[in-house]
């Protein structure tokens, strides 16, 4: 999947009636020289830099990446602080991004035979109590409802942290005889967990989720539920988000409060940092002896149903944030952008306005009708230069700049948000609709897969393999991810924890061949595991 | 809208090669007779019809109105109570229902400039007092979180019952100048009021629902909006539900705690109780007041916000099982229903099963191919007179059986869920894709006006006009809608609910000229009222 994308050179970009282009383009691109400083309207634009750097702006990545974060969730109106400490309100711009997540999940869960539903929120604490593993992972965790209509309730009520006993409780009632299996549900809902230490997208007090729960009538079964939601979530994050996620499975010391075995995906961030992007759990009898979930099987026993759950939360946003962002703030995979095109028209006298305008928003509509998410900026309270900073910033991968030039030579000039300054802008593409939507689209693929190289180059030259604590200590200390051979105890795994900060992210599915020795005993391992700081 | 919807008579079904079939049709359609006996399965129908009425059956809806609603949310898979008192859980039947309610409002919204985002659902409590009438409206029913994290919190927090409170406080701060103005947003959330008589979908202690939020300039603006969302709701309660809502605007004793106005539409069920269906309020500057949202408009001067909410509920679910249920269970209409096609394939030998599910098979993916939602129910486990029941008790529109003669005729029988029995059964329809395609979706274009006209006409003959308070009581005792000229005080309102059980529904935007006198007071009165007794 990942080995065959290819990086454009510059060059190609830069000259664009070269062989490289399709025929049907270089027939009618229309190459014309235009200074550098054309597209800014006049001196206003430097005025407005200056206004952007103090208002706008964000710190640079590569000076303070926590501080680049936040600002660039704030600049580019992606989300704001709620009231509540660690709450968090998902503005327009960062939601649609959760909706295209919604969008691209939702038709997979389907086609692979889930249901959406709804169980409600409250859930009685004695709930919770149930299954012990679950109870001790999430009681630190837990918002609790005491007061209703006016009254002190009997019994506390839990606001779901996640919903595996309340599901359990349910499918209790529902599962008689293994025609009632598979059960396979999903809900997009929010969960509450009473953090701490709370981040923007990555952890809040209340975020949003969604969560699959299945029961099936065999373990074999049920483990191929839980490895079919992992690939989904990792086709997902390659194809859609450009994150080269390494999925695998957690260590027991990391496994779901209440699970057999969890798979993960991981991400690097672009400071290195591991960010969990999802998890799919096969949760063997667990609850369903907890919570007596019983089913008949075709010899006429009653059995306890295997059962599987994952999920997949907000905390996405913050993953694309962090692997593509960079110094000037968000950049955004084409697939996943609420914008993907953002026109902007650029006029000095008023005679020249009309014309640019009319231009501008014809080619809006060419492309809004071809299936691209284009955004024509056409106030005129703001100049050219200031709307190029401006969406610069919000991450949009292309833009489109239309000039009373461009007007009478039928051409215009279009932008790439991955490759910056002069290299990335390419002048003279035809308006001719067929000739701008099929170059549009050609390059928001390009773009899209040279997202997902350069991710992979970062990733692939920040894991060192190791075959020593030694070597593992120096990894991490020098804020890469190391990769070794590990059978050791949980409390050796603890103590890697204590001592270096990094924890098992996971056992890859892609193992090497070979005999392995574990690198902190000495000892035969089967697996080499994953480990990093994490968010 | 309304006026011009016909009823296809029956003749026309039991007929189908009549004039009335498009040429197209009639040359395909091939006419043959078959004994109604013919599609059950042998002697097991019977038995199985029995099971079914012991395990599925739904009380008549004639008998008890109530108990058949609950038997047919039980029965149809739509829903079932959640642990908590006055909780539901929401089941995938009942979920696909408000997933195309979803579908289609949201796409409006965002035609109309609404984007999607989200606020927490914890409101810290002090907000809810900020405004007067809305703290008084909403204390009564509030869920409190008092203890977070395994610590009491030093304010509590109320679960959102509504979010005009936290919008508010969020407004503040995005909104300076005119130019951020108007502010359009909506979310699709959770919501949480601690109601004493709870009734799935109509009422429960956490429902789903979409909230918008408007801020606006002007007065004038605000007041477009909510009018402008009451219309979306009514077109989408009679284009999409075939509820044919009267929309009017609240009397002053049932407005919105904290809103100027109140618009809403109104349904009348089956057991002729009145539905809110949807509300827009018009909130003038209450919250803006209270939260101090202001903004500098053109001239430099501040000012506060005008603003508007407006929302639709799960309970619109409700509504729509109470208008178009019969007897035998649910009966939805085309344009929302899950499933819009069953297709039953029957045989009794062995020899016979290939083919007709081969041809059965191959029904559904035709019907599927032109965007009908088909299911196949090709189970061996059940008999055909079984699945029969079973779908229409789920209240899919049109059932499609498909036997081993139908097959060798290369033909098939449709049959019309709201058409009961013989009658709306039509033998002899042809496979062949784009005739049976064509057929298909002319008859479920025909039910879905078909079950308009008949909400209609229920609606109508079940209203009727007063002119005294002797005539309202009159008409409500016997059950009825009463409609009168009204401009009494707030304490005659009272006085009607107190001895009536009505209240106020709705001012009907749709008005009778001329003068009017007041039923109450034979004071001079602007417009007519209408009274019911309601969910």
């Amino acid at each position: 999947m990942v080995a065959s994308l290819r990086l454009p050179s510059l060059t190609s970009l830069l000259f664009p009636a070269t062989t490289r282009y399709p025929a049907a383009l270089r027939r009618t691109v229309c190459l014309r020289n235009r200074p550098a400083s054309g597209f800014a309207s006049g001196t206003a634009a430097s005025t407005d830099a200056h206004r952007l750097r103090s208002k706008q702006a964000v710190t640079p990545r590569s000076q303070d990446f926590n501080a680049w974060y936040l600002d660039v969730i704030a600049s580019a109106e992606l989300a704001d602080h709620g009231p509540v400490r660690g709450t968090m309100v998902i503005r327009p711009y960062g939601y649609a991004i959760w909706e295209a997540i919604q969008e691209y999940l939702n038709v997979k869960f389907k086609e692979t035979g889930h249901s959406n539903m709804y169980f409600p929120q409250f859930i009685p604490y004695s709930f919770i109590e149930k299954e012990a593993s679950h109870v001790e992972g999430f009681s630190p965790e837990l918002a609790l409802v005491t007061v209703g209509g006016g009254s002190e309730l009997e019994e506390k009520l839990v606001v779901r942290p996640t919903s595996e006993t309340i599901v359990n409780h349910m499918f209790t009632q529902w599962i008689h005889s293994y025609r009632d299996l598979p059960l396979m549900i999903n809900q997009w809902v929010n969960v509450t967990r009473w953090e701490m230490r709370t981040k923007p997208f990555i952890r809040t007090l209340e975020f949003l989720w969604q969560e699959g729960h299945t029961a099936h009538a065999t373990p074999e079964e049920a483990e191929k539920e839980a490895k079919q939601m992992i690939e989904i979530y990792t086709r997902f994050a390659f194809e859609q988000t450009a994150i080269p996620v390494i999925g695998g499975r957690k260590s027991k010391l990391e496994t779901f409060a209440g699970a057999d075995k969890t798979y993960t995906i991981e991400a690097m961030m672009g400071d290195r940092k591991a960010l969990q992007a999802g998890t799919s759990h096969n949760l063997g009898q667990n609850f369903s002896r907890a919570f007596g979930t019983q089913f008949q099987d075709e010899n006429g026993e009653r059995q306890h149903v295997w059962q599987t759950s994952w999920a997949v939360s907000t905390r996405f946003v913050g993953g694309i944030i962090m692997t593509h962002g960079d110094d000037t703030g968000l950049m955004l995979p084409p697939k996943i952008a609420p914008i993907q095109v953002v026109i902007v028209p650029i006029w000095k006298k008023e005679t020249e306005k009309t014309g640019v305008l009319s231009a501008a928003s014809s080619v809006k509509e060419v492309l809004q009708a071809a299936g691209v998410r284009a955004k024509l900026d056409d106030t005129s309270e703001r100049t050219a230069g200031w709307k190029f900073n401006f969406w610069e910033m919000k991450g949009v991968p292309i833009r489109i700049e239309i000039g009373p030039r461009d007007v009478s030579s039928n051409c215009v000039v279009v932008s790439r948000r991955d490759i910056p300054g002069k290299a990335g802008k390419v002048f003279g593409i035809s308006m001719e609709p067929s000739t701008l939507v099929a170059y549009v689209k050609e390059k928001l693929d390009e773009i899209q897969s040279s997202l997902l190289e350069k991710a992979v180059s970062f990733r692939d030259s920040n894991i060192v393999d190791v075959n020593s604590y030694e070597e593992l200590k120096v990894a991490i200390s020098s804020g890469k991810w190391a990769r070794g051979p590990w059978s050791a105890s949980d409390s050796d795994e603890q103590r890697v924890k204590e001592e270096t900060g990094a924890t098992i992210r996971c056992f890859p599915f892609e193992q090497t061949q070979g005999i392995k020795t574990c690198l902190m005993t000495g000892n035969r391992a089967e697996e080499v595991a994953i480990f990093a700081k994490s968010y």
